[in-house]
């Protein structure tokens, strides 16, 4: 029983194009259509066969769509969805893979009124970007969160569950508000910090920056890959949800300063219980399969 | 033309035991003694055959030693050193492995006022510790940076050189004090960060440990990599290069404080062009080795 027989997906980056390419794996009797905004992205798409059509316009894109994946820059959610209003099929789902979930849901509600929508957002991603990043096994064992409201059709939301589980993730369906305070400790507030540090490394007068890359693999080489990510998408999540943010930063903000003073004063012992406690989390996330248990990630040393 | 013969090894955690299987591999017909403080990290030394003798005491361990590696937590660089003082042969080189540099040169100096120093750092490293940690290839196309002081014999310079360049590093030297700049910046900030991060997401009220762990693709998970590196060690580094840290993390403070404002205020633009700058470094610090350049640093998606 295949959840649904037509997906059309708008915006093929990295999320995008993975799950074009993630439906053609595992569900091949689904038709995939694509629409990107940028002229170069739909000939690039067309390509490398990415989907089984790419339109030129959003509204041709889902005009027989019974799934439609908006999965464009949070900041331009509520544009994608009224490019695609006066075309869209009465009874199609839209839903969405925004990483603030909150704004994006009232700008897809206010653009489509009277739409089926199912707001969510797949936990999985690499610092590449665009049509050429996608693979098919990006969802495998990740989680996606849907923040259906208390008006969603529940049939809606389980079809959309049962897509998500298709292409190989678990699902978990939170409150809005919820999930981007959740997400602002577990994915926006590390992004931040690490855009942070490397422009900070950047900065320095007294060491140069050819110091910063040769000596980086003493931990901050991995703060630069998630520094890679797309510039627009982060810009755009931050600025979606400022307030989660904002308190999460605050937190830590003062966490950091209770270990500048520990350091300032030769506290060891506050570090060291520290540094002892964080080891049990990283445990846990590779006991339930969320990250790599091969050292340094399995980067090769050879 | 081996620069040493009879490498003795004090300490045999991840560095140690690193050193001790690439000296095998690399120069096999060196002898390498080990010895620890702990009577079961020499057991299980010797269970695993890590060296050609693990001695049971430090003042044993280095009788006939040409070079004497001291691969101890920072802290603990006096006492090792202060144990091995009254068996060193005259002529022997001695070194180390230490994060920090300007603190530990002078703990070994004070405890080994006539011979040979020449305090050393290896750039590279895993959240791995202890005996079982070590591999051959930990240093390949890593950088090792040594700090002489201005009245160190250079041909013991160059002989420590040699060693390193053997086990695949490349040598850098500096002044300690630039070095404990560099590193604060390029490792031990990052590190402290790291720790921090994943202290503020644990002790949220409003955010359980089982949603932190799930949704932890998200960026989180790297953090906790690198704050599951060894408590003890990283104490010390704090606490032995204070100065610089505290340099750092305050420069960090601020442009963190910058970004804070540029959310709150809704400025775009700000983030835009930080985002975009951090790119730079690393598409760098791949070009010159220093990381892998596959997406996700070549985790499975499978």
């Amino acid at each position: 029983m295949l959840p649904f027989a037509r997906v059309t997906v708008i915006g093929l980056g990295l999320i995008g194009s993975s799950i074009a390419h993630a439906v053609r794996a595992n569900m091949p009797t689904v038709r995939v259509t694509g629409f990107d905004g940028d002229a170069d992205v739909r000939a690039r798409a067309r390509a490398i066969d990415l989907c089984d059509d790419v339109a030129d316009g959003a509204g041709a894109a889902v005009i027989d769509a019974d799934l439609v994946m908006l999965c464009v820059p949070v900041g331009a959610i509520g544009t994608a969805a009224e490019a695609i209003a006066d075309d869209l099929p009465a009874d199609a789902v839209v839903s969405d893979v925004g990483g603030a979930k909150a704004s994006v849901a009232a700008a897809m509600r206010a653009a489509l009124p009277a739409a089926t929508i199912v707001p969510g957002h797949p936990v999985a991603g690499t610092e590449q970007s665009g049509p050429d990043a996608g693979f098919a096994t990006l969802f495998k064992g990740r989680w996606c969160i849907l923040t259906p409201d208390g008006d969603t059709d529940p049939a809606a939301v389980m079809r959309v569950s049962t897509f998500w589980e298709r292409l190989g993730a678990e699902v978990e369906i939170m409150d809005a508000r919820h999930h981007d305070l959740v997400l602002a400790v577990t994915s926006h507030v590390p992004h931040l910090i690490a855009y942070s540090i490397v422009g900070t490394a950047s900065d320095l007068e007294e060491v140069t920056q050819s110091e910063v890359i040769k000596f980086s693999a003493g931990g901050f080489r991995d703060f630069t890959r998630i520094a890679a990510s797309d510039p627009t998408m982060w810009r755009d999540v931050f600025l979606n949800n400022r307030e989660a943010v904002l308190e999460v930063l605050q937190r830590l903000t003062e966490d950091v300063t209770m270990l500048q003073r520990a350091i300032r004063w030769g506290d060891g012992d506050a570090l060291f219980d520290l540094f002892t406690r964080t080891r049990a989390v990283r445990r846990s996330i590779i006991e339930q399969g969320q990250d790599d248990a091969r050292p340094d990630f399995g980067r090769p040393h050879e």
